[in-house]
Protein backbone atom coordinates (compact mmCIF):
# COMPACT_ATOMS: atom_id res chain seq x y z
CA UNK A 1 0.00 0.00 0.00
CA UNK A 2 0.96 3.35 -0.59
CA UNK A 3 0.58 5.81 2.32
CA UNK A 4 0.41 9.48 1.68
CA UNK A 5 -0.32 12.66 3.19
CA UNK A 6 -2.02 15.22 0.81
CA UNK A 7 -3.74 18.92 1.21
CA UNK A 8 -7.14 19.74 -0.19
CA UNK A 9 -8.07 22.50 -2.02
CA UNK A 10 -9.35 24.47 0.67
CA UNK A 11 -6.28 23.07 3.21
CA UNK A 12 -7.57 20.52 4.97
CA UNK A 13 -5.03 17.92 5.54
CA UNK A 14 -5.46 14.23 5.18
CA UNK A 15 -3.28 11.04 5.68
CA UNK A 16 -4.44 8.10 3.66
CA UNK A 17 -3.82 5.74 0.58
CA UNK A 18 -3.12 6.19 -3.11
CA UNK A 19 -4.86 3.66 -5.03
CA UNK A 20 -4.01 4.17 -9.10
CA UNK A 21 -4.99 8.10 -9.18
CA UNK A 22 -7.43 8.27 -6.19
CA UNK A 23 -7.12 8.90 -2.34
CA UNK A 24 -9.01 7.12 0.57
CA UNK A 25 -8.59 9.12 3.67
CA UNK A 26 -7.79 7.15 6.80
CA UNK A 27 -7.95 8.03 10.83
CA UNK A 28 -3.78 7.51 10.54
CA UNK A 29 -0.77 6.26 9.18
CA UNK A 30 -1.48 2.44 9.27
CA UNK A 31 -4.99 2.75 9.84
CA UNK A 32 -8.00 0.89 8.49
CA UNK A 33 -10.83 3.61 9.20
CA UNK A 34 -12.04 4.97 6.48
CA UNK A 35 -12.64 8.85 7.06
CA UNK A 36 -14.21 10.07 4.26
CA UNK A 37 -14.93 9.63 0.55
CA UNK A 38 -12.92 8.65 -1.99
CA UNK A 39 -11.12 11.50 -3.73
CA UNK A 40 -9.44 12.29 -7.14
CA UNK A 41 -5.84 12.95 -6.84
CA UNK A 42 -5.78 15.71 -9.34
CA UNK A 43 -7.32 17.63 -6.73
CA UNK A 44 -4.99 17.47 -3.78
CA UNK A 45 -1.52 18.25 -3.26
CA UNK A 46 1.09 15.89 -2.13
CA UNK A 47 3.03 16.39 1.51
CA UNK A 48 6.41 15.33 2.70
CA UNK A 49 4.41 11.87 3.96
CA UNK A 50 5.33 12.12 7.42
CA UNK A 51 6.31 14.44 9.86
CA UNK A 52 9.11 12.90 11.96
CA UNK A 53 10.01 13.34 15.25
CA UNK A 54 13.33 12.14 14.58
CA UNK A 55 14.60 12.50 10.89
CA UNK A 56 18.34 10.07 11.11
CA UNK A 57 20.55 9.91 8.56
CA UNK A 58 23.62 7.90 7.92
CA UNK A 59 26.98 8.00 6.92
CA UNK A 60 28.85 5.51 5.05
CA UNK A 61 27.14 2.98 4.94
CA UNK A 62 27.11 2.11 1.12
CA UNK A 63 30.59 -0.55 -0.36
CA UNK A 64 30.64 1.43 -3.38
CA UNK A 65 31.23 4.29 -1.66
CA UNK A 66 33.14 3.14 1.32
CA UNK A 67 35.35 1.74 -0.89
CA UNK A 68 35.54 4.57 -3.55
CA UNK A 69 36.21 6.55 -0.55
CA UNK A 70 38.98 4.48 1.49
CA UNK A 71 36.38 4.24 4.26
CA UNK A 72 36.52 1.15 6.84
CA UNK A 73 32.88 -0.81 6.95
CA UNK A 74 31.22 0.62 10.39
CA UNK A 75 30.37 -2.03 12.34
CA UNK A 76 27.60 0.76 14.31
CA UNK A 77 25.34 3.24 12.44
CA UNK A 78 26.99 6.38 11.87
CA UNK A 79 24.65 8.75 12.01
CA UNK A 80 23.59 12.74 12.60
CA UNK A 81 19.55 14.18 12.81
CA UNK A 82 18.19 16.80 10.61
CA UNK A 83 15.75 19.38 11.65
CA UNK A 84 12.60 19.18 11.85
CA UNK A 85 12.30 22.43 9.64
CA UNK A 86 14.25 21.09 6.66
CA UNK A 87 11.96 18.59 5.92
CA UNK A 88 10.00 19.17 2.88
CA UNK A 89 8.15 16.67 0.31
CA UNK A 90 7.14 16.52 -3.31
CA UNK A 91 7.65 19.10 -6.04
CA UNK A 92 9.17 21.50 -3.22
CA UNK A 93 11.16 24.38 -4.64
CA UNK A 94 14.74 23.67 -2.40
CA UNK A 95 16.07 27.71 -1.68
CA UNK A 96 20.06 27.20 -2.07
CA UNK A 97 20.96 30.26 0.61
CA UNK A 98 24.24 32.20 -0.64
CA UNK A 99 25.96 30.71 3.14
CA UNK A 100 25.31 27.08 1.91
CA UNK A 101 27.97 27.13 -0.38
CA UNK A 102 28.50 24.36 -2.86
CA UNK A 103 25.20 21.43 -2.13
CA UNK A 104 24.85 18.06 -3.27
CA UNK A 105 21.91 15.78 -3.78
CA UNK A 106 22.15 12.11 -2.14
CA UNK A 107 19.60 10.51 -3.25
CA UNK A 108 18.59 7.52 -0.60
CA UNK A 109 15.83 5.11 0.73
CA UNK A 110 14.13 6.09 3.65
CA UNK A 111 12.58 3.85 6.51
CA UNK A 112 9.59 4.88 8.05
CA UNK A 113 9.45 3.44 11.60
CA UNK A 114 5.60 1.55 12.57
CA UNK A 115 6.05 0.63 16.02
CA UNK A 116 7.85 2.10 19.47
CA UNK A 117 10.91 0.33 19.66
CA UNK A 118 13.90 0.36 22.42
CA UNK A 119 16.56 -2.66 22.76
CA UNK A 120 15.33 -5.04 20.03
CA UNK A 121 17.16 -7.72 17.90
CA UNK A 122 17.61 -7.94 14.33
CA UNK A 123 14.99 -10.51 14.42
CA UNK A 124 12.43 -8.10 15.54
CA UNK A 125 13.45 -5.26 13.45
CA UNK A 126 11.68 -6.12 10.60
CA UNK A 127 8.13 -6.16 12.57
CA UNK A 128 9.44 -2.11 13.76
CA UNK A 129 9.34 -1.08 9.89
CA UNK A 130 6.11 0.59 8.31
CA UNK A 131 7.52 0.94 5.27
CA UNK A 132 10.12 2.95 3.06
CA UNK A 133 9.87 6.25 1.09
CA UNK A 134 12.70 8.28 -1.07
CA UNK A 135 15.12 11.15 0.43
CA UNK A 136 16.68 13.53 -1.05
CA UNK A 137 20.04 14.52 1.72
CA UNK A 138 20.86 17.89 0.18
CA UNK A 139 24.19 18.68 2.46
CA UNK A 140 26.04 21.59 1.96
CA UNK A 141 30.17 20.00 1.34
CA UNK A 142 31.30 23.60 2.30
CA UNK A 143 29.93 23.74 5.17
CA UNK A 144 30.58 19.95 6.45
CA UNK A 145 34.50 20.69 5.73
CA UNK A 146 34.49 24.33 6.86
CA UNK A 147 35.53 23.94 10.69
CA UNK A 148 38.56 21.54 11.13
CA UNK A 149 38.04 20.77 14.46
CA UNK A 150 34.22 20.07 13.64
CA UNK A 151 32.50 18.42 11.13
CA UNK A 152 29.28 20.03 10.39
CA UNK A 153 26.79 17.33 9.62
CA UNK A 154 24.43 18.64 11.23
CA UNK A 155 24.74 22.28 10.22
CA UNK A 156 25.14 21.39 6.32
CA UNK A 157 22.16 19.27 6.21
CA UNK A 158 19.54 21.06 7.60
CA UNK A 159 18.73 24.52 6.18
CA UNK A 160 15.27 24.82 5.28
CA UNK A 161 13.85 22.14 3.11
CA UNK A 162 17.12 20.06 2.64
CA UNK A 163 15.67 16.72 3.54
CA UNK A 164 13.09 15.64 1.22
CA UNK A 165 10.89 12.51 1.30
CA UNK A 166 7.88 10.88 -0.48
CA UNK A 167 6.18 10.77 -1.99
CA UNK A 168 4.76 7.79 -0.38
CA UNK A 169 5.16 5.25 1.93
CA UNK A 170 5.21 1.79 0.63
CA UNK A 171 4.31 -0.66 3.19
CA UNK A 172 4.27 -3.68 0.55
CA UNK A 173 7.94 -3.92 -0.83
CA UNK A 174 11.27 -5.57 0.14
CA UNK A 175 14.39 -3.30 0.18
CA UNK A 176 16.51 -5.83 -1.36
CA UNK A 177 15.34 -5.45 -4.66
CA UNK A 178 15.25 -1.93 -4.72
CA UNK A 179 17.40 0.09 -6.59
CA UNK A 180 18.19 4.27 -5.85
CA UNK A 181 18.26 6.23 -8.63
CA UNK A 182 18.68 10.15 -9.19
CA UNK A 183 17.72 12.16 -12.33
CA UNK A 184 19.07 15.78 -12.95
CA UNK A 185 17.17 17.54 -15.80
CA UNK A 186 16.09 13.99 -16.68
CA UNK A 187 19.71 12.72 -17.23
CA UNK A 188 20.41 9.87 -14.66
CA UNK A 189 23.09 10.70 -12.03
CA UNK A 190 23.15 8.23 -9.45
CA UNK A 191 21.81 4.80 -9.70
CA UNK A 192 22.69 2.06 -6.71
CA UNK A 193 21.43 -0.79 -5.64
CA UNK A 194 19.90 -1.04 -1.73
CA UNK A 195 21.38 -4.28 -1.40
CA UNK A 196 24.80 -2.95 -1.66
CA UNK A 197 24.16 -1.62 2.13
CA UNK A 198 27.28 -2.04 4.92
CA UNK A 199 24.49 -1.83 7.62
CA UNK A 200 20.60 -3.59 6.33
CA UNK A 201 17.70 -1.85 7.20
CA UNK A 202 17.25 -4.29 9.85
CA UNK A 203 20.34 -3.96 11.30
CA UNK A 204 20.57 -0.21 11.89
CA UNK A 205 16.86 -0.24 13.43
CA UNK A 206 18.50 -2.68 15.64
CA UNK A 207 21.32 -0.67 16.58
CA UNK A 208 19.84 2.71 17.00
CA UNK A 209 16.91 1.15 19.35
CA UNK A 210 20.06 -0.12 21.60
CA UNK A 211 21.00 3.82 21.79
CA UNK A 212 17.36 5.36 21.72
CA UNK A 213 13.72 4.51 22.24
CA UNK A 214 12.27 4.53 18.63
CA UNK A 215 9.19 5.89 17.63
CA UNK A 216 6.17 5.53 14.76
CA UNK A 217 6.93 8.44 12.41
CA UNK A 218 10.87 8.39 12.57
CA UNK A 219 12.58 8.38 9.56
CA UNK A 220 15.99 6.83 8.90
CA UNK A 221 17.68 8.01 5.28
CA UNK A 222 19.87 4.94 4.49
CA UNK A 223 22.75 6.69 3.37
CA UNK A 224 23.78 7.61 0.09
CA UNK A 225 26.39 5.50 -2.49
CA UNK A 226 28.44 7.30 -4.95
CA UNK A 227 27.60 9.63 -7.85
CA UNK A 228 25.76 12.62 -5.57
CA UNK A 229 26.81 16.12 -7.44
CA UNK A 230 26.42 19.72 -6.68
CA UNK A 231 23.09 21.01 -8.00
CA UNK A 232 22.37 24.97 -9.24
CA UNK A 233 19.26 26.66 -9.54
CA UNK A 234 16.87 25.84 -12.36
CA UNK A 235 17.68 22.08 -11.83
CA UNK A 236 15.01 19.89 -11.31
CA UNK A 237 16.26 16.78 -9.18
CA UNK A 238 14.54 13.62 -8.73
CA UNK A 239 15.15 10.75 -7.09
CA UNK A 240 13.56 7.56 -8.27
CA UNK A 241 12.98 4.09 -6.71
CA UNK A 242 11.18 2.02 -8.81
CA UNK A 243 8.33 0.13 -6.69
CA UNK A 244 8.07 3.57 -4.12
CA UNK A 245 7.75 6.40 -6.50
CA UNK A 246 8.95 9.18 -8.08
CA UNK A 247 10.43 12.36 -5.75
CA UNK A 248 11.05 15.55 -7.58
CA UNK A 249 12.20 18.74 -6.49
CA UNK A 250 13.15 22.18 -7.92
CA UNK A 251 16.20 23.82 -7.29
CA UNK A 252 15.53 27.99 -6.66
CA UNK B 1 8.20 35.00 35.36
CA UNK B 2 8.67 31.39 35.86
CA UNK B 3 6.94 28.83 33.58
CA UNK B 4 6.49 25.15 34.06
CA UNK B 5 4.91 22.29 32.89
CA UNK B 6 3.50 19.92 35.40
CA UNK B 7 1.60 16.60 36.17
CA UNK B 8 -1.07 16.15 38.70
CA UNK B 9 -2.26 13.32 40.82
CA UNK B 10 -4.07 11.96 37.83
CA UNK B 11 -2.15 12.30 35.21
CA UNK B 12 -3.25 15.74 33.76
CA UNK B 13 -0.87 17.64 32.58
CA UNK B 14 -0.53 21.70 32.78
CA UNK B 15 1.08 24.58 31.38
CA UNK B 16 1.76 27.81 33.55
CA UNK B 17 3.55 29.81 36.25
CA UNK B 18 4.93 28.84 39.33
CA UNK B 19 4.55 31.87 41.92
CA UNK B 20 5.57 31.03 45.07
CA UNK B 21 4.70 27.43 46.33
CA UNK B 22 1.83 27.65 44.05
CA UNK B 23 1.11 26.87 40.40
CA UNK B 24 -1.56 29.26 37.96
CA UNK B 25 -2.35 26.55 34.92
CA UNK B 26 -2.18 28.72 31.73
CA UNK B 27 -3.92 28.30 28.06
CA UNK B 28 -0.23 27.69 26.63
CA UNK B 29 3.38 28.51 27.17
CA UNK B 30 3.48 32.58 27.67
CA UNK B 31 -0.26 33.13 27.98
CA UNK B 32 -2.01 35.25 29.92
CA UNK B 33 -5.12 33.29 29.82
CA UNK B 34 -5.83 31.30 33.51
CA UNK B 35 -7.67 28.16 32.92
CA UNK B 36 -8.21 27.07 35.90
CA UNK B 37 -8.00 27.12 39.85
CA UNK B 38 -4.61 27.73 41.21
CA UNK B 39 -3.08 24.80 42.85
CA UNK B 40 -0.20 23.71 45.53
CA UNK B 41 3.27 22.91 43.94
CA UNK B 42 3.22 19.47 46.32
CA UNK B 43 0.50 18.08 44.87
CA UNK B 44 2.07 18.48 41.81
CA UNK B 45 5.15 16.76 39.72
CA UNK B 46 7.65 18.83 37.42
CA UNK B 47 8.18 18.03 33.76
CA UNK B 48 10.44 19.19 31.32
CA UNK B 49 9.29 22.80 30.72
CA UNK B 50 8.78 22.21 27.17
CA UNK B 51 9.12 19.65 24.56
CA UNK B 52 11.51 21.23 21.80
CA UNK B 53 10.83 20.71 18.46
CA UNK B 54 14.49 21.47 17.63
CA UNK B 55 16.65 20.84 20.51
CA UNK B 56 19.97 21.84 19.51
CA UNK B 57 23.61 21.78 21.54
CA UNK B 58 26.91 24.09 20.96
CA UNK B 59 30.49 22.40 21.47
CA UNK B 60 33.45 24.75 21.67
CA UNK B 61 31.31 28.15 23.03
CA UNK B 62 33.29 29.16 26.61
CA UNK B 63 36.87 31.23 26.64
CA UNK B 64 38.18 28.78 29.51
CA UNK B 65 37.45 25.63 27.64
CA UNK B 66 38.63 26.82 24.55
CA UNK B 67 41.85 27.82 26.37
CA UNK B 68 41.98 24.86 28.08
CA UNK B 69 41.56 22.65 25.29
CA UNK B 70 43.71 24.67 22.80
CA UNK B 71 41.10 25.34 20.63
CA UNK B 72 40.48 28.36 18.43
CA UNK B 73 37.05 30.13 18.94
CA UNK B 74 34.29 29.73 16.28
CA UNK B 75 32.77 32.78 14.41
CA UNK B 76 29.70 30.57 14.19
CA UNK B 77 27.43 27.88 16.58
CA UNK B 78 29.00 24.31 15.91
CA UNK B 79 26.36 22.29 16.15
CA UNK B 80 24.62 18.99 16.63
CA UNK B 81 20.50 18.25 17.67
CA UNK B 82 19.25 15.95 20.43
CA UNK B 83 16.89 13.04 19.98
CA UNK B 84 13.54 14.06 21.53
CA UNK B 85 13.70 11.39 23.23
CA UNK B 86 16.77 12.43 24.91
CA UNK B 87 14.58 14.81 26.74
CA UNK B 88 14.58 14.41 30.66
CA UNK B 89 13.15 16.85 33.19
CA UNK B 90 13.65 17.36 36.82
CA UNK B 91 14.38 14.32 39.20
CA UNK B 92 14.48 12.08 36.18
CA UNK B 93 16.26 9.11 36.77
CA UNK B 94 19.14 8.57 34.15
CA UNK B 95 19.88 5.15 32.94
CA UNK B 96 23.89 4.51 31.81
CA UNK B 97 23.53 2.08 29.19
CA UNK B 98 26.18 -0.57 29.54
CA UNK B 99 27.05 0.74 25.71
CA UNK B 100 27.62 4.44 26.60
CA UNK B 101 30.63 3.37 28.41
CA UNK B 102 31.71 6.27 30.63
CA UNK B 103 29.43 9.58 30.34
CA UNK B 104 30.34 13.21 31.70
CA UNK B 105 27.68 15.41 32.86
CA UNK B 106 27.64 18.97 31.33
CA UNK B 107 25.99 21.75 33.11
CA UNK B 108 24.78 24.53 30.63
CA UNK B 109 22.52 27.28 30.07
CA UNK B 110 19.67 26.71 27.96
CA UNK B 111 17.95 29.19 25.78
CA UNK B 112 14.26 28.79 24.81
CA UNK B 113 12.64 30.28 21.97
CA UNK B 114 9.35 32.62 22.01
CA UNK B 115 9.15 32.99 18.48
CA UNK B 116 9.50 31.92 14.98
CA UNK B 117 12.75 33.66 13.62
CA UNK B 118 14.33 33.42 10.30
CA UNK B 119 17.22 35.58 9.31
CA UNK B 120 17.39 37.89 11.86
CA UNK B 121 19.86 40.37 13.03
CA UNK B 122 22.06 40.10 16.47
CA UNK B 123 19.85 43.10 17.47
CA UNK B 124 16.53 41.37 16.77
CA UNK B 125 17.60 38.20 18.56
CA UNK B 126 16.76 39.51 22.22
CA UNK B 127 13.12 39.86 21.54
CA UNK B 128 12.68 36.40 19.84
CA UNK B 129 14.15 34.64 23.55
CA UNK B 130 11.06 33.15 25.58
CA UNK B 131 13.33 32.68 28.67
CA UNK B 132 15.91 30.57 30.09
CA UNK B 133 16.52 27.08 31.94
CA UNK B 134 18.80 25.16 33.44
CA UNK B 135 20.30 22.15 30.86
CA UNK B 136 22.75 18.96 31.92
CA UNK B 137 23.76 17.70 28.51
CA UNK B 138 25.07 13.96 29.35
CA UNK B 139 27.67 12.84 27.23
CA UNK B 140 29.19 9.61 26.04
CA UNK B 141 32.77 10.56 25.85
CA UNK B 142 33.78 6.91 24.76
CA UNK B 143 30.94 6.96 21.72
CA UNK B 144 32.22 10.47 20.83
CA UNK B 145 35.44 9.41 19.91
CA UNK B 146 35.02 5.58 19.19
CA UNK B 147 35.47 5.90 15.68
CA UNK B 148 38.12 8.30 14.12
CA UNK B 149 36.46 8.71 10.22
CA UNK B 150 32.90 10.13 12.26
CA UNK B 151 32.88 11.97 15.65
CA UNK B 152 29.64 11.14 17.00
CA UNK B 153 28.19 14.12 18.38
CA UNK B 154 24.46 12.97 17.94
CA UNK B 155 25.20 9.32 19.09
CA UNK B 156 26.81 10.25 22.56
CA UNK B 157 24.34 12.97 23.23
CA UNK B 158 21.16 10.93 22.40
CA UNK B 159 20.05 8.17 24.87
CA UNK B 160 16.61 8.22 26.32
CA UNK B 161 17.04 11.19 29.11
CA UNK B 162 20.53 12.69 28.33
CA UNK B 163 18.82 15.81 27.57
CA UNK B 164 17.77 17.46 30.96
CA UNK B 165 15.60 20.40 31.03
CA UNK B 166 14.44 22.34 33.65
CA UNK B 167 12.87 23.16 36.58
CA UNK B 168 11.47 26.00 34.57
CA UNK B 169 11.75 28.98 31.71
CA UNK B 170 12.49 32.05 34.00
CA UNK B 171 11.55 34.64 31.29
CA UNK B 172 12.57 38.03 33.30
CA UNK B 173 16.21 37.68 33.67
CA UNK B 174 19.58 38.80 31.81
CA UNK B 175 21.93 35.92 30.86
CA UNK B 176 24.80 37.90 32.02
CA UNK B 177 24.37 37.81 35.18
CA UNK B 178 24.09 33.73 35.63
CA UNK B 179 26.65 31.58 37.10
CA UNK B 180 26.59 27.87 35.94
CA UNK B 181 26.85 25.30 38.72
CA UNK B 182 27.29 21.35 38.55
CA UNK B 183 26.85 19.79 42.07
CA UNK B 184 27.63 16.09 42.37
CA UNK B 185 26.19 14.79 45.89
CA UNK B 186 26.02 18.37 47.04
CA UNK B 187 29.80 19.08 46.29
CA UNK B 188 30.44 21.62 43.53
CA UNK B 189 31.95 20.60 40.36
CA UNK B 190 31.45 22.68 37.69
CA UNK B 191 31.31 26.88 38.45
CA UNK B 192 31.47 29.62 35.46
CA UNK B 193 29.99 32.75 34.39
CA UNK B 194 27.29 32.79 31.65
CA UNK B 195 29.26 35.84 30.73
CA UNK B 196 32.35 33.71 29.80
CA UNK B 197 30.50 32.83 26.42
CA UNK B 198 32.45 33.36 22.95
CA UNK B 199 28.81 33.81 21.22
CA UNK B 200 26.25 35.19 23.02
CA UNK B 201 23.00 33.52 23.36
CA UNK B 202 21.90 36.64 20.55
CA UNK B 203 24.71 35.99 18.52
CA UNK B 204 23.62 32.45 18.16
CA UNK B 205 20.05 33.18 17.62
CA UNK B 206 21.05 35.37 14.79
CA UNK B 207 23.36 32.65 13.41
CA UNK B 208 21.23 29.48 13.56
CA UNK B 209 18.48 31.90 12.14
CA UNK B 210 20.11 32.14 8.85
CA UNK B 211 20.44 28.07 8.70
CA UNK B 212 16.86 27.25 9.31
CA UNK B 213 13.99 28.56 10.93
CA UNK B 214 13.67 28.68 14.55
CA UNK B 215 10.40 27.69 16.14
CA UNK B 216 8.50 28.78 20.19
CA UNK B 217 9.61 25.98 22.08
CA UNK B 218 13.42 25.50 20.19
CA UNK B 219 15.92 24.77 22.96
CA UNK B 220 19.10 26.12 22.82
CA UNK B 221 21.82 24.53 24.82
CA UNK B 222 24.41 27.33 24.95
CA UNK B 223 27.96 24.62 25.34
CA UNK B 224 29.60 23.65 28.34
CA UNK B 225 32.53 25.37 30.54
CA UNK B 226 35.42 23.45 32.15
CA UNK B 227 34.83 21.03 34.99
CA UNK B 228 32.40 17.92 33.24
CA UNK B 229 33.41 14.85 34.90
CA UNK B 230 32.18 11.25 34.53
CA UNK B 231 29.24 9.79 36.28
CA UNK B 232 27.95 6.98 38.02
CA UNK B 233 25.01 5.27 39.45
CA UNK B 234 23.81 6.11 42.48
CA UNK B 235 25.08 10.31 42.39
CA UNK B 236 22.78 12.90 42.52
CA UNK B 237 23.98 15.33 39.54
CA UNK B 238 22.25 19.10 39.94
CA UNK B 239 22.35 21.71 37.63
CA UNK B 240 21.92 24.94 39.73
CA UNK B 241 21.35 28.38 38.50
CA UNK B 242 20.69 31.30 40.72
CA UNK B 243 17.58 32.95 39.54
CA UNK B 244 16.04 29.88 37.57
CA UNK B 245 16.68 27.34 40.02
CA UNK B 246 17.77 23.74 40.32
CA UNK B 247 17.90 20.90 38.15
CA UNK B 248 18.51 17.55 39.87
CA UNK B 249 18.83 14.01 37.97
CA UNK B 250 19.47 10.65 39.62
CA UNK B 251 22.27 8.40 37.74
CA UNK B 252 20.50 4.97 37.99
Amino acid sequence: MKWARVQGEDETVFVGVIVNDTFEPRAGLGSDHVTGPIMDMKTLKLLPPIEPGKFIGLWNNFKAAAEKGGMQHPDHPLYFFMADTAVSGPNAEICMPQSAGRVVFEGELGIVIGKKCKNISIEDAADAILGFTCVNDFTSIDILHADPSFPQWTRSKSFDGFGVIGPVIETDIDWNDLTIRVLVNERERQCYPASDMILSPEKIISCLSRDMTLNPGDVIACGTSIGARPVKPGMIVEVVIEGIGTLPVQIV
